[in-house]
């Protein structure tokens, strides 16, 4: 199947045609390639074999690509990164500047600088990464939000490369692509090749969940996970923050919860200081911070701190001494919701909260006779989903009042609660999967898919080869349901996962999902993706990323860090 | 099911019974527990609870504990571990001094000495543990080998504890063990219970295998593994040095093996230098070396740098291009195999190789028709297994004109090769495990079981608890078949690991077989286990080991290596 918006253009075989010396120009031979009908013998997960990629190590591969075989060499005491002029950010931009030395840093390490800066470049030098920001306004001061351009254009040639974004997050996304284009010459020399790349993500929603209830994740993890994130365009950090076993979020309003809750109330814990200096380590890499506070189940690290805020179950007709979900027949639990979504809204400034919602266990709500009684009173009979309902009918008035919109899992929608306009519906059950995806876009509701890519399920294999090739739109949907699947997420929950193995068991796991959710929907060849994906994998661990391995191979550079 | 040689005594629950003040000797009461009779209703592998253990955090757990509530403090700036009066070992023994370090380290940190080291102790202070070494030779400046003692017995009690062992090996597990009974109290003094432990491994042989050959493990990685293997009572280091991906020991006879086979030939080979560091450092903790050089298969790496070493393959009359095996026709490959088993019966001092022997694969045999002829005229017919044994045979005779013994995987048990009294066969293969484990027995031979510990296999969940409930002896053997198993394995083979993700993919899913060879046949109880692991997870973490968790949890110190 070549789907027609493929878009994936090819000069010619990176290592065969020679035309260096030649204009760049007069030998654009663009060749459309359609990359689904290819090596389909390659169903099983366990041996790929790298044969080379055309695409050298881009990862996320760009919508369209035109490489050339003429090679520039950039110089560590000469080569800039500057802004080009008419660009609407200037040296004011954190953001730019923040990234301009970062991608300095990947490419040169911490080089000395020797050679004169304004000396005239040699003869198939590239001098200089001009960068463009051709909107009037570049949201270098705002934070990247559910509909950012991240679009960019990026011409490698002399004397200048020029990279065009009409937003900084376009600019980000094309620092990287650069970055991926240069490679070590056989001396060692940096290279890049003179090339054309137009792109922009096929989703816009491109998210990691990261769990950090279950283990705490000392913030060094979730930076690193970030600049990772980056690395592979992603653009949404789903940060379950609280969860049954541990509360670690340090509430100003309500600081009771961590001290109580946490597994430790000074060393397990997100102080205000650290959530504002995640959420501008994010920004700076164009990256949302979508904070999940999941009720009403999956709350028993909140009735540590809140009393009252938990259902008590019963055994027989005396209280057992635990605790079920949140009490959802209390004035009192609203009272609180109000208050404490109120500075989420204040403290995370993302547009989004997502509430959660799923999993609910319903025997403890039928064990206690007050709400039963209320469940009488109210005409809810025996519907315990109802009562579920009613309170997630409650909250989302709360969150919209705080002009939040609300991410839910999906048992919210299933449970029929009238949901706002803008909810975004998070599909994560893999039974039943297809026909979910249908209902919620027929039902006029965005969706986030999340069920393929439980990455907390590990197995033997190369199993990142699953997470690619599924596919968010494999249902039937209408186009206009399909434009409602915004995007997906990678998740990795927190029962197996702490500082020791988290961010070895994340990825390159989960490049194969930024892959399928950034690269347009033809970009299928399993071979060329290992090609591709074992050398951004040690791109990463030269970054300092302890990525792990496809398969049996080395890196030039192994990862030091242990 | 009791064992009678279970031989755990309790005395009391650690938090429970209140003895301090009182005279430990007076309230021994020592009551035999059967562990494995407990908690039966636990088999699934999903979730266990921390309900707290006897035992601490000791693992693996002594053949004998008692512990009492009388407890004493240990003061950083005055507690000593010193040879005993009448000692074999004294200050020139290497292995006990860099022990005594090891572990003053492990319990205090790099804690300034501040106060008089030789005040008297203050009451109920441990001020000293002696250390006797009591058979005449210490084995102090030997090597650990098949047969090493590495019994003691350990008493903690005013004015000072003593540690007692045959020989230095029996010491080193006694200093872990001492070093897991010391806590902190509830204000953060290391403390230590009055208690008496006597103590033997259960099986001879506990190994770890490596493979450094998939993907090369930079020296950083093999020393944290050896810590690690010392901290759970590891012996042997099994390490599948070469295999078919690279080849990276560089041979000082032949070093154009490890410049054309290994995958980079400066910086992924183990020089002669690195290699003698290794096996120091193991020597140190008590741990054999044992290298493994597969062969006649899993040589594809050999063949770079070794001309005719390889059988050509043939497509129809003509090469193909390809190699298979060791050539075993030729006298060149004898010659070969005499040199290179001469040099590493010098480079590792252990008194066994591994030659491997696994997985022929005999299409290429038979694809070459010189191959076909040789058999014809030895009258081998078509038997290729035949001509498998004709080949390990041969280099069986050359490993004994080397003095050293032979470890070999069940193949070639299985095909009828006539193996040395002194054999070792590894068996590996999950299917038909009984009958192979009775007939290697029933012929007389030692075995070392691995089938069951393939760790590279990883599924979700707490996979660390069918690690623990495999057990060596569960075929029908005799008793005399039952002593031929001398041990087993934990092997990591290396496909999907690498410097990245080993030490986390490794521990603790390894100290469950560390357990279980160690420990008495009916130390089972799985929720007992899973609290100790727990807490001696969070132990390897504190003392700079990357070992993951179990299930959601926390430790005081999480890892920061990150």
């Amino acid at each position: 199947m070549c789907d027609s918006h493929s878009g994936v253009i090819l000069i010619s075989h990176w290592n065969v045609i020679m035309l260096a010396g030649l204009n760049f120009a007069t030998l654009l031979l663009s060749v459309a390639v359609c990359q689904g009908s290819q090596y389909k013998d390659i169903n099983s997960e366990t041996v790929s074999v790298d044969q080379g990629s055309t695409y050298g190590s881009l990862w996320p591969l760009p919508q369209q690509v035109s490489l050339s075989e003429v090679s520039f060499k950039l110089s560590s005491s000469s080569f800039r990164v500057v802004d080009a002029e008419g660009s609407s950010a200037g040296p004011s931009c954190n953001i730019l500047q923040n990234a301009y030395r970062r991608y300095y840093e990947y490419l040169f390490g911490n080089a000395r600088k020797t050679g004169h800066f304004k000396r005239k470049a040699a003869r198939s030098e590239l001098s200089e990464l001009q960068v463009s920001i051709t909107s009037g306004d570049s949201d270098c001061d705002g934070y990247p939000g559910a509909t950012s351009d991240e679009s960019y254009e990026l011409t490698v040639d002399q004397p200048y490369a020029i990279l065009k974004a009409p937003k900084v997050w376009g600019a980000l996304r094309g620092l990287e692509t650069f970055s991926q284009l240069v490679y070590e010459d056989e001396y060692g020399a940096k290279s890049i090749n003179s090339s054309k790349i137009v792109d922009f993500p096929r989703f816009q929603h491109r998210g990691i969940l990261l769990d950090t209830s279950r283990h705490f994740l000392p913030i060094k993890v979730i930076l690193a996970n970030l600049e990772a994130m980056a690395m592979n365009k992603f653009n949404v950090f789903h940060w379950h923050i609280v969860d049954d076993p541990s509360f670690p979020y340090l509430s100003r309003t309500f600081p009771q919860l961590s001290q109580m809750g946490a597994y430790h109330p000074y060393t397990h814990v997100y102080t205000p200081g650290d959530v504002k200096m995640i959420i501008e380590f994010a920004r700076l890499r164009g990256i949302r911070v979508v904070p999940e506070f999941d009720t009403p189940g999956h709350t028993q690290s909140w009735g540590k701190g809140q009393k009252d805020l938990l259902t008590p179950c019963y055994s027989g007709s005396t209280p057992s001494g635990t605790f079920g979900p949140v009490n959802p027949i209390l004035n009192t639990t609203y009272d609180f919701m109000n208050l404490l979504f109120k500075e989420i809204s204040e403290v995370f400034p993302d547009a989004y909260v997502h509430l959660g919602g799923d999993e609910v266990d319903f025997n403890c709500w039928k064990s206690n006779p007050d709400i039963q009684k209320w469940m009488d009173e109210h005409g809810l009979g025996k519907d315990y989903a109802k009562l579920e309902s009613f309170y997630i009918q409650k909250l989302l008035g709360i969150v919209a009042a705080t002009k939040k919109g609300s991410m839910i899992w999906q048992e919210v929608f299933d449970n029929g609660v009238k949901l706002p306009a803008d909810a975004v519906v998070n599909v994560w059950m893999g039974s039943g999967l297809q026909g979910e995806m249908f209902n919620v876009t027929a039902a006029g509701f965005t969706t986030i898919l999340s069920a393929p890519w439980y990455l907390d399920y590990i197995s033997y294999g190369q199993d990142w080869q699953r997470y690619y090739k599924a596919e968010p739109l494999d249902f039937k949907g209408s186009d206009a349901q399909n434009k409602l699947v915004i995007g997906g997420e990678a998740c990795l929950w927190g029962e197996f996962v702490d500082s020791t193995n988290l961010t070895p068991r994340l990825w390159p796991r989960a490049s194969a999902v930024g892959e399928r959710l950034w690269s347009a929907k033809d970009v299928t060849d399993i071979n060329d993706a290992y090609s591709r994906l074992s050398k951004h994998r040690c791109r990463m661990v030269e970054r300092g990323i302890q990525a792990q391995s496809l398969f049996s191979s080395f890196c030039r550079h192994e990862y030091k860090g242990i």
